[in-house]
Formats: structure tokens, sequence, C-alpha cells
């Protein structure tokens, strides 16, 4: 079954001109750094740097905001950026991916591990990265193309409601638990932190459209201007979060910490992370938690978590990749040590974000040193900013937050695939109303079955030609499937050939063509054995044309079935 | 996609004598017995006469075993006995099946509702009527062919083990709760149950070879002896059961009931079942249930509970019926129905029980007439017998259930499918494991996933032939897929597109030929539309050949996508 590559005859010259490009080796492919670090020279340092750079300052506001979403303080955010942007320069082979916080994986923990200590969480990381290495070591990759296109679409727009509608309440300081009545909820709005949010949010979407605008005429001063406009734009989570933080800090000093109206975030311990064991047993309000605690109060969230994360790490390696193959496999593993060597950096668990993703290839990165430079920045930030964290507003985290999501909020595919494929429409539209319902990932597994169904239905109605045939002389019924036939194609056979036999009153021998089979499984063989039985009761053959000999033995107990060829079929029923 | 019936030129003669059997209209299908009835005669009526009395001796042992396995007293199993038998032959199809208590509902109640009181029993058995009727009306009997035959065979081996096992502490007279350490059980096991058990097994055993005794003679006398001895064999469960509490009774009536050491069924309400609605709200222990309460305390088995019987039942009739097709929606209307009316006469919920069908089949059933007279006998039983119920043996019932039940163990598969296909291999042996472990409902799940994960890796792994191709001295890379393509291969494509613009250093067009094609979903389409992004910055051609009008406007937006079918392939390349 292997696809082969090959030359017509008169083409024999192209085959020498065009030879296979030659595999890098195993180490070269598993410690991808090897494979282009010697290729390595200023020009694409320079690109790195800037592009490093930029990214630092989406991910640093980024990293507080989905810290703030999965109900964490903010330097876990960072420890997660810090260790996810250094891991990917060595093994990950997309320079465009950027692992850290996600908004993803933010809501993955805040499902599983909803006011549940912080420990709880760093253990799923490490379990979540255990999973994904053997997920890679096992090349687990083709799961990926288990998820349909639509699906995957769907999954995006209802996570990204999700996440918007998580913030909502922190962007207008509403302070209520779980979901409040709508007349609560306008009577809990605060004035202040409402203003701070919305504020935030219209200057977010302003500065992202700067990036867009376009001038009369082009000279070196306007390109120049439209390059710092772009710069702007791109930083613009960084200038609001900072700008907000300086205002509020100011504001504190003159006043004090009471008088300001606004809802701040929480302390924020200072320091750069240091390594220790993930915390495999732990203390936490006089309960002690050993292992198998903390795998009980995770639950299925130690497969669902790496399996979501692989899907959108490998989905967005996928939209970025150039020339060539995507090695799914190392990505997979790329994740899992970013995960596993996350826990031990006390980091929440990982993946690939495709909003900064975005970022870095509008920055012109060219190689995942990239990673090098954000980190250090995170670093930075890290030992140097913290003591500072505690004056952002948590609203204008929300309004970044809110204004990353909004625009991967898609209801386009709901007329596209109206029109191109009703079936797709039905699994975009079940698979967001089933995320919104019932969480991303019921959303992710409604949408992957719904397709296996909608392909095994189709499976069960394969094409088959039936034809009444004469040759010399005798009489026949031919029945030919047009494909493979799998087991739900199998009882639409046994019909066929029942109809045949009650339509011609078990006059004629059946001739059932396998040329086109490739599978023969148990159910198909009994589905043969049990139609040679009833055919025998009323003295019919049932002759199997072009059967692998390998499994003529199952059907030995029938004494009314031949095998044939197409040049014995007629002899066989002259024979009879 | 029809498939055709039609006749080679030379055979029209043929069209003409073989017309299509006319269908029966709309009515007479749905109240099946309107197609039979009018050809009902004497000679049938005593061929069901005959099968229906063997049946009743069969039924009634098995529903009074079958309800203490579902943890229920007699009288609910006799109840479903009579309600099933007497419905299914106004609706019913296959003269064989026997509609009744089973040890797969059994083991569905016992799962649902053990220790939850009998009202929530009968509701269930309303609800599942519901959803059967559902069924049978939007004609899903399709799902069906989603179970392949080895998990079918799995999952009998997998419940009768379960089955055998519930019931060896009754066998044995050990009273323990859960389940048991080694020590304890034997410890506990009490001899006078013990011996009665063992005693009516091995009893059981050795009728049940009666009917296999062979004669070196033939005359008429060992003719009747033979039937003699078959009519035995068959009636033995009711026979061992009768003999068991007549010697109860006996016993009793010299000493008292506290002087027996064997541990008898409890009392049961004698009488006939009266009309009355599902106790839809009810008072139990001081506790009020109302309709919600009761769908609480169901829970998924709303769902399973149907599912797994109309699996059962629709197996069992295909392994009954003969010329013809099976009317699947039929069956399960009818199984609907049954459960439906049950629950108004307190039953527990129903469906075919193979070893009773077996029992019909060899005793020369000819319509479902047959029904009628089992009917009769249980309901006799019901007004009758029910006061001597409290003197049968317990472990005399489970005796009945094992020496049912370990018949349909068979361990075959393992070498069997070994041999023919690996992967029904690992179906069987997981489905039975999955069975034992976590019970039946997710053993049949997991084969079901199992199998269909297989399905769509062998379609992730569609086909492709891979040419260079030379026509008019302009050379192309042609790409063609042997068979249709599925969005879990589209990856594959893909993939191959890329490979060869690589190593051809994207000097060639790239012919994509469809005419294998008979889907086109988004996720193919969407992948063209990035592979054609991915070959416009190269300076690619990618060519459509055999391209469906329809789906050409998803993509519009590719320069470099030209569509062409074999005479104009040519063309277009010179063009470009």
């Amino acid at each position: 079954m292997k696809n082969s590559h090959y030359f017509d005859d008169d083409q024999v010259d192209l085959k020498s001109k065009y030879e296979k490009p030659k595999q890098p080796n195993w180490l070269f492919r598993r410690i991808y750094i090897l494979t282009w670090i010697r290729h390595y020279d200023r020009e694409k340092a320079i690109s790195d740097l800037i592009a490093g750079i930029t990214l630092g300052l989406t991910i640093i506001p980024q990293s507080i905001a989905y810290a703030a979403l999965a109900g964490r303080s903010s330097e876990y955010g960072l420890y997660t950026a810090f260790i996810g942007s250094i891991i990917y320069v060595f093994f990950g082979t997309i320079p465009q991916v950027s692992i850290g916080p996600t908004s993803l994986m933010s809501l993955m923990v805040l499902q599983y591990c909803y006011e549940k200590p912080i420990e709880i969480v760093i253990v799923l990381a490490f379990l979540a990265g255990c999973v994904e290495l053997l997920m890679g070591i096992f090349q687990l990759g083709f799961i990926v193309s288990f998820i349909p296109s639509a699906v995957n679409k769907a999954f995006t727009t209802g996570t990204s409601i999700i996440v918007a509608l998580c913030q909502i309440k922190n962007l207008l300081g509403v302070k209520l638990k779980g979901v409040p009545t709508p007349k609560a909820f306008f009577e809990n709005i605060k004035v202040a932190d409402a203003t701070v949010g919305i504020t935030c949010f219209v200057i977010l979407l302003a500065l992202r459209q700067l990036s867009s605008v376009k001038f009369k005429e082009e000279s070196p001063a306007t390109r120049r201007l439209k390059k710092l406009l772009w710069y702007i734009s791109i930083s613009r989570n960084a200038l609001v979060v900072f700008t907000c933080g300086m205002i509020a800090y100011f504001w504190i000093q003159k006043s004090s910490f009471e008088a300001i109206p606004i809802t701040l975030s929480s302390k924020v311990d200072s320091g750069i992370p240091t390594i220790k064991l993930p915390p495999f047993a732990f203390i936490h309000d006089n309960r002690t938690y050993v292992f198998s605690d903390i795998c009980r109060e995770l639950g299925s969230g130690i497969l669902v978590v790496p399996i979501v994360a692989v899907l959108a790490n490998v989905a967005i390696a996928k939209a970025f990749v150039k020339d060539g193959i995507l090695d799914a496999s190392q990505e997979m593993l790329t994740l899992g040590i970013c995960n596993v060597a996350g826990s031990f950096f006390s980091a929440m668990p990982t993946c690939g974000a495709f909003t900064r993703s975005a970022v870095s290839q509008a920055s012109g990165v060219r190689t995942p040193m990239a990673g090098i430079y954000t980190g250090i920045i995170v670093l930075s930030a890290l030992s140097i900013l913290t003591p500072y964290f505690q004056y952002i507003p948590k609203s204008s985290l929300s309004a970044v937050l809110i204004a990353a999501v909004i625009f991967m909020v898609d209801f386009k595919p709901l007329t596209e695939l109206w029109k191109t494929n009703k079936k797709d429409f039905i699994s975009w539209l079940g698979c967001v109303i089933v995320c919104l319902a019932a969480g991303v990932e019921m959303g992710l597994l409604y949408g992957i079955i719904l397709n296996m169904i909608f392909v095994l239905l189709r499976l069960g109605k394969p094409k088959l030609e039936v034809n009444v045939k004469k040759s010399d002389n005798l009489i026949y019924v031919h029945i030919k499937p047009m494909s493979d036939i799998y087991y739900t194609g199998v009882e639409l056979i046994r019909t066929e050939i029942k109809s045949a036999c009650v339509l011609y009153r078990n006059d004629f021998p059946i001739v059932l063509d396998c040329s086109r089979f490739m599978l023969f499984d148990t159910t198909f063989l009994e589905m043969l054995n049990a139609v040679a039985k009833d055919l025998r009761e009323n003295n019919v053959l049932l002759i199997l044309q072009f059967f692998p000999d390998k499994h003529k033995e199952f059907l030995n107990g029938n004494s009314n079935i031949r095998f044939a060829n197409d040049r014995t079929l007629s002899e066989l029923i002259v024979k009879t």
C-alpha cells in the first residue's frame, strides 16, 4: 500500500536530476537546533532579535492575563512563558510557533482545577507533558487528521466566545460568583472598573487598526512612519497594560491603596523561578494531598488537556510550516518537554498560541532562536517588574483578553458550509453549541464522533453493481462492489445477495466479485458463511471471484462455495 | 448512488419472468399479523401450540430466575414474559423471537436500578420503550451495522461471564454483599444451598445431553423415545425448578419453614397483572419521587438500555430471518410497544432472548401465534402457581441461569480471529476485558469506537499514484488517489503534493486527478486553498482534473488554480 513515486520510461533522465533530499539523522531531527544552528548568521540574528523583543512585549501582558483567566496570580503565567520560549529554541521546528500560556490552556486549567491549590495545576502540567511525550514517542500525530476543518473552526470560535464571556464580568468589575441573573449583573457593575475596561478595550481596537493605515504617497518618511505605527500596533497590549499600571501607581502614591476605586491585580511573589521537583505531595488548608489524590482531582483532565494541547499545537504548526513536511511527532515531543520542564519551574500547562505565532510571523522571525530573546525579556520582567504587577487594573487585563479573542470568533462558516457541505455545516453548528453548553472538550469530542459516524454511514452504503450475466449459455447473477467494503457495508451486500435470490427464485448461481476489495475482516467472512448456509438450503451456488487464498480456510465448512478467477468461472458453473 | 439491478441486453426476456415481489402496504407491514393470519391453518396452529407450550415451560423458570438476577421478586419476571409474548404476536415479524426477561436486560436493570424501588424499574421500561419507538420511527436500524461481528461475540461472552459470576454466590448460598475475598467467600458457603445448587446444575447439564442421544437402529419406538428425550431436555429448567420446589414444599409441610436449611425465594404477590399507569410519581421509604427524580436516578440508562435492547433484538432477529430481508425498523417498533405496554402491566425492560428463540426454533414454531399459548401458560402460572413460588430454592434458580449462559461463553474467537484478522482479535479481547472490568455497555462502546478508529486510520492512508508525465513535450507531476478520499486522508494528499514540489524543486505544475472522488468536504477544499497558496509563492500551477463545477466557487481566490478535463490539460499547460 506504499505510495509510489515513479517516472514514465522516457523520463529516466529526470531521475538523476531530482534526487530525494537526505533526511537528517535521528539526533539532529530530535534536537532540532543542530540542523539550523550551523547556518545561523548575523542577518538571521538581527531578525530574530527584533521578533523576539516584539514577542516579549506581547507575551508579558498576555501571560498575566491568561494567568488571571485560569484563576492564578501573574507570576505563574510568566514562568510558563519563560520556560516555553527557551525550550522551543532547542527542540522546535517552526520558527513562528510561540509556546506559553494560551487562552485554551487557561480554560482547561479553569475547568479541571477550579478553586484547587496551585500545586495541582503544576502536577497537571507535568502529567500532561508525560502524556505528550508518550504521544510523540508512539508517533500518534495522526490523531490530528481526525479533526475535520469544520470542527477545528467551530472549536476556535467556541473557545473564544467562552473566554470573552468569562472575562466580561472582570471587564465591568462585577464581583458575583457563577452565572448571575441579568438584573444582578447590571446592578453590580462598578463604574470605575467598567470605565477603565471599556476605555482599554476601545484603545486596543483602535491601535490594532494602526497597522493597516494607508498613506497616499510612499516616501522614506512614510515608510518609517508606517513601520513605527506597525510596531505600536503590535505592542498595544504592553502599552495599554503598562499605561494603566503607571496611572494606578502614581494615583496610589498620591493617596493610598484604599482610596483608589479600581480593582487591581493581587500581589505577586517577585523573583526568578527556581528549579524544584513538581509538588507530588503537599499540604494545603490542613489537608494532605498525595499523588493519588492529585490524580483523582484531575480526573479525565490528565488525558484531555494534553490531547487538546497537541491538537492546538499541531494545528498552529501546520498553518506556519513552509516547504517540506511538518514533523508532528517532534512537535509533540517538544511540547511534552516544555510541559515537563515547566512543571519543574512551577509553570502551568502550555501549548502554542495562534495569536502570538501570527505576531512572530509578522515580526519577521527567521529561526526559533527568537525565543531566547523573548525568554530573557520575560525573565527580566519577572526579576524587576513583579513588585509593580499589583498595580495593574484587572479590567485592563480583561480588555486585553477580550480584544485578542473576539477576532477569532468567526461566523462566516455558517453560510459558507451551508453552501459547500451540509454535514460540515451540522458539525460546525453542533460543535459551537456543545462547546458553549457543555465545555470545549465535549464540543471537540462531539465533532470528532459525529464525523466518524458520517464516514461510517457513507461506508455503510457502498456502491454495488448487480448484473445478470450470460456466458456460454449459462446465466448467473454477478454482484460487484465498486470500492473497498468496511464492516458497516457488509449488511448491504448480504441484503443484495438475498434480494437477488428472492427475485430470481434461486434459479441462478450468485457470483460475488471481490476484485476491488482490500480488507477482509471477520464481519465480512462471517456474513459469507451465513449467506452460504442460507443459499445451501435452496441449492444455490455462491462463487467468490478473486478471493484471496489466505482467507479460504475460514469458509471451509461450506459445500456450496466455489472460488474462481475470470478463466475458471464458466468452467465452475458448467460443472454444477 | 442507488444500487442498480440491470440485465445485459440479451437477457431482456428474463425481466418479464422475474418481477420484483410487491411490498405489502404500510398498515400490513406495521401490524404484521395481518400479513400472515389469512394463511393461518390447522397444521400451523398445531405446530405453534406445541412450540408455545414448550416455550412456556422454558420461560416460567427463566422469568423467575432473571427477576432474581435483577434483584426483583418473581412476579415481575412473569409479567414481563406475559406481555412480551402477547404483544409480539401482533407486531413481530420473526416467529422464533421470544420477547421477555433476558439476562442482558436483567444485568442492565441491576446496574441502573440497584437497590432502588421497583417503580423506577417500571418507568425505565416505559422510557426505554419510548426511545425504541423513536428509533423505529426514525428508522435508526442502521446502528446495528456499527457493531462488527467480533464485538458482538465479545459482548455475548462478556455478558454471559458476568451473569455466571453474579450467580455463583447464590448457587453456593454465600450471603456476602459486594465482591468478597476468596477466604470470606469459602468460609460463607452454606452446605445445604451449595448441595442443591450443584446437584441442580449437574442434572441440568445431564438433561441437556439427552437431546443428542443416538440410537443404533431406527424404529418407530426409538423415534418416539427420541422425541420424548428431546422434550425432557427442552423442559429441563421447568423440571428441575418444579422438582426442587416440590421437595421443599413437602419438607416444610412435614416440619416448618424455620427447620429447612435451604435458602428459599421470597414470598410473591399472587394474581394476574392489572393495567395501571406507570408510576411516574410515587412515595417510597418516606421519600417522594417525581418524574424528574426518577430520570435523574436512571441517568444514562434511559438511552443505554434501549440501545442495548435494540442491538440484542436485531442481532437475534437477523440470526433467524429466512428468505427476504429483516425489517429492523418494525422490530424496533415492536420492541418499543412491548416495553411501553409492559410498563402499564408493571413489567421490567424486555428484549428478545437468544436461548429461548433457539428453543422456539427447535420446537418447530411456524408463526408468531405461538406467543399466545406461551402467554396463556405464563398467565396461568401467575394466577395458580404464585403461592408456591416461595418454595423454590434460590440456588436452583442460580443453577438454571448458570447452565443457560455458560454455553454462550465462547473463547474460540481468540484463536480464530488471531488467524484471520489481528484488528478483530484486539477488538474481541479488549471488549471482553472492558465488559468484565467496567460493565457490558462500556465494553460495547469500546468495541464500537475502536473499530471506528480502525476504519478512519485505514481511510487516513489512501492509495495514491504519483507519476511524472510527459505530454507534447510538457512535463507535469500527476497525482491520482485510487479511491474516494475522506477527511482523514486529506493530510496525506497535502504531504504528497508538498513532497513532489520539494523533490522537483517547483519546476513542474502539479495535476491532481479527482476522477475517483465522490465526496468533496470542507476539509479537502480548504487543504486545496492552503496548498494553492503555498504553490503560488513558488509560482507553481495547481491543475485540478475532473473537478466538479459546484465546488469551483470555493477556490475562487486562487490565481494559480486551473480546472481541466483530459482534453484541455495539455492546452492549459502550454498556455502558462
